[in-house]
């Protein structure tokens, strides 16, 4: 191969997650011979993306404006405040219709092993809107892997230690699912919280 | 979400193969989030790979020029020619130092179930060639796969055909494995091949 153009893009598309060298290959090889209108899409998709894709300055989440959507909505309910990893959990609770509320988007969690701590996740912002006087309850929507659990825990003693009222989705047997094949960690769980 | 851009980013990033769209949704998010400077790279790379990648108009590999830096050497033993099905198949040959013919590179293989046949492949191009003069031996490195196999069938036939001597790279145990742990059809390829 004479072409450094070519290995200058498989360098690039080996920064993408999850990417090696022979995925990186594979993309370059497919989207130069088979794909060349997706190419120029997705350099222009990338370009403009960098260019407009801001963070709100509410919640955090990504936008192309300073305040989202969603902060924006008067119809939204400002007691309540759910705390999410990232957008795609924040729109898969919106799908559900289920909650009129405000969100916060931590685009993460507590991570010691990566170096991430509360300061690095700049949990101070959320913290500080705890304060703002509107919002009573912090609903902890994080993951429920052992890094979004400490997220959730950091942030219910802040909101507790506030006033506020702190509360975690609920944890338990997801529907259409047999309890046999369940894990057993899930089902001490479904028993101990049971209602 | 209220951010086009993003949507139109996760959209192009699924015409990745491989990609689906939680891939694509997580690459999205860690380019925005953690990687600027890697997302405006990737777009310049993308963009240039577009503009100035071509095929060699000898052996069809990716180059930036019109005769690539393998085919225009003068040094290479032109009555010998490679078939392989990528430029990462050439590249891996060519790491080997074991070979100093000249290559064609088929950027990719027949393959009925997808609509691939010998003329979408190209192959009168490469078929053409055989009768150039210069060619002694067709050496056939296509992949051991059903397609790779097919394809160096049909090359063979068309070259034995023309007079050319026809060579298949040969099958059997790969170096510093064990034979308990090679699958039966190598192990009884590499007994009727024995030499």
């Amino acid at each position: 191969m004479s072409a450094p153009a070519l290995d200058a893009l498989i360098e690039a598309l080996r920064k993408l997650p999850g990417v090696g060298v022979k995925s990186a290959q594979r993309m370059a090889y497919h989207m130069l011979q088979h794909d060349r209108q997706g190419t120029v899409l997705l350099a222009r998709a990338l370009e403009e993306a960098n260019a407009s894709v801001v963070h709100c300055t509410v919640c955090n989440t990504f936008t192309d404006q300073p305040v989202c959507h969603t902060c924006s909505d008067p119809q939204r309910d400002k007691s309540r405040l759910c705390v999410v990893e990232t957008p795609a959990d924040q729109a898969a609770i919106e799908r559900t219709l289920s909650y009129r509320g405000l969100y916060y988007v931590l685009m993460g969690h507590i991570s010691p092993l990566d170096g991430v701590g509360p300061k690095a996740l700049g949990l101070e912002r959320l913290i500080a809107r705890f304060d703002d006087g509107l919002v009573g309850e912090v609903i902890l929507a994080t993951n429920f892997t052992a890094e979004g659990e400490a997220t959730a825990h950091v942030l219910a003693h802040a909101a507790r230690n506030r006033g506020l009222n702190a509360t975690r989705i609920a944890r338990g047997i997801p529907i259409g699912s047999e309890l046999e094949y369940v894990d057993l960690a899930t089902i001490a769980h479904a028993m101990v919280d049971r209602r």
